[in-house]
């Protein structure tokens, strides 16, 4: 039995309701100011090659934790948390495929697993929205639309493959507060990485996203790009690893930190 | 007899250039680091309006300092600084219009003037250029295009007009660089205003600037519109005072402070 949206206020709240089994759902909009964050578990022999993919690609993967080898708690992100069961769903992949998508991993826990936590743009969102900007994928009730793009991560070691980006429309005044605010946040994507030009990024048709569901952008109206956390999931399935454990999409953990600790100024 | 350019390398040594009239040029490019500053002075009973007009206008009108009436030097900006002098070269308006371009303005000052400087271009285009950011107009050596806009300031009092903007051209990355650059420097009209879509600001053809000169917006880059420190000179001439004072274009007051200074973070 699921419990209400309404009660889950604190990211301790989201953990405990998914831990016990009555919350399986997205988590967009839950727990209002409490970062949330993405995450991909890796055989230990595989986490040195993604520890340094990521720290060469901090705008798309900008990590907020990683845990040791069999360490399933976050401690920074939330002292009491338990990465098998806190998250709402998980998705298993074996050799790039798809394979199980269930609500507890903790069946397939083993001690050398690492876990990363990456920022989220749920964060600088709510940000955007705090000061009053529209936020179109929002305002309409639809996934943000996300583009595999024609620009290359840094490869590092078995991982590389496209940036790719989530794209978020607006008139050029708010386009310039959404970079200012944005920039406040490289914990979580920090600053567009494009503007104006969907065509520069190899995009050739902004109403046929690759991620998410098409927004419309309006005459006079600049879309802006941010680099995307599905840019680490694109790059594991490509890299067929034997085992990782990623959570569902939209299904992110929920930390005790505030979104504003994760501002720089 | 003009003193060589390369050996003004400080606001003071501008200024005492200026006040044993052996500089009357431009100050663009000169005292690398240090703030230069537009000039505006005033009747004592003019002065109160402006001082509203600026407060309600930040960005084109970004005040450093304003004296008291009959002091001549701004003492945050230079201790030992007179502004009777040390302009290279002033403008005197009477009812609205340039009646002389001296180089001095001791014969002119009176007791019941009140000097307003306010922060210049200048400060952010050298954390532009410092940051990498090729900023066309100076590639070019030409002055930068500004352009009366369909925007009006708040008016206060007598002062009442339309907000004048200066453009320069970016390649989308750079202009993400840029807006989070300039928006380190309110005090020097901080942010853009606007970018991307000229139309939006009444702005019919680019090239053909009200002021300066027109510099090439290449395909694929965006026109970066920041509010502009000619705009209280457009007001100024609007008003059609009895008397005012002001800086010749590009004859800056240099000031002591380091343009570092005037970042906020």
């Amino acid at each position: 039995m699921n419990v209400d949206r309404s009660s889950l206020k604190t990211g301790s709240s989201v953990r405990q309701a998914c831990r016990t089994g009555k919350f399986t759902g997205q988590t967009s909009g839950l727990a209002s100011g409490f970062a949330q964050a993405n995450l991909v578990i890796l055989r230990e022999r595989d986490a040195s090659d993604f520890l340094q993919f990521c720290q060469k690609n901090p705008k798309p993967c900008p990590l907020l934790e990683v845990t040791k080898a069999g360490d399933f708690c976050p401690a920074k992100l939330a002292t009491d948390s338990d990465l098998r069961t806190d998250l709402p769903r998980y998705r298993v992949w074996k050799q790039g495929t798809l394979i199980e998508e269930p609500t507890d991993i903790s069946h397939l826990w083993r001690d050398d697993l690492v876990s990363f936590l990456i920022g989220c743009s749920f964060t600088f969102e709510a940000a955007l929205i705090e000061a009053g900007l529209p936020v179109r994928h929002i305002d309409l009730g639809l996934n943000v639309p996300m583009y595999r793009t024609s620009l290359n991560c840094e490869p590092a070691g078995i991982f590389s493959g496209p940036l790719v980006v989530s794209m978020r429309p607006f008139k050029p005044a708010d386009a310039i507060r959404a970079v200012q605010i944005t920039s406040r946040f490289p914990a979580v994507h920090g600053a567009p990485v494009h503007m104006g030009f969907p065509e520069q990024l190899g995009i050739t048709n902004l109403a046929q996203p690759d991620f998410g569901e098409a927004v419309p952008v309006e005459p006079g109206e600049l879309p802006l790009f941010w680099a995307c956390g599905v840019t680490p999931q694109a790059v594991l399935m490509q890299a067929k690893l034997d085992f990782a454990i990623t959570h569902s999409p939209g299904c992110m953990f929920v930390s005790d930190l505030k979104d504003e600790a994760l501002a720089i100024s």
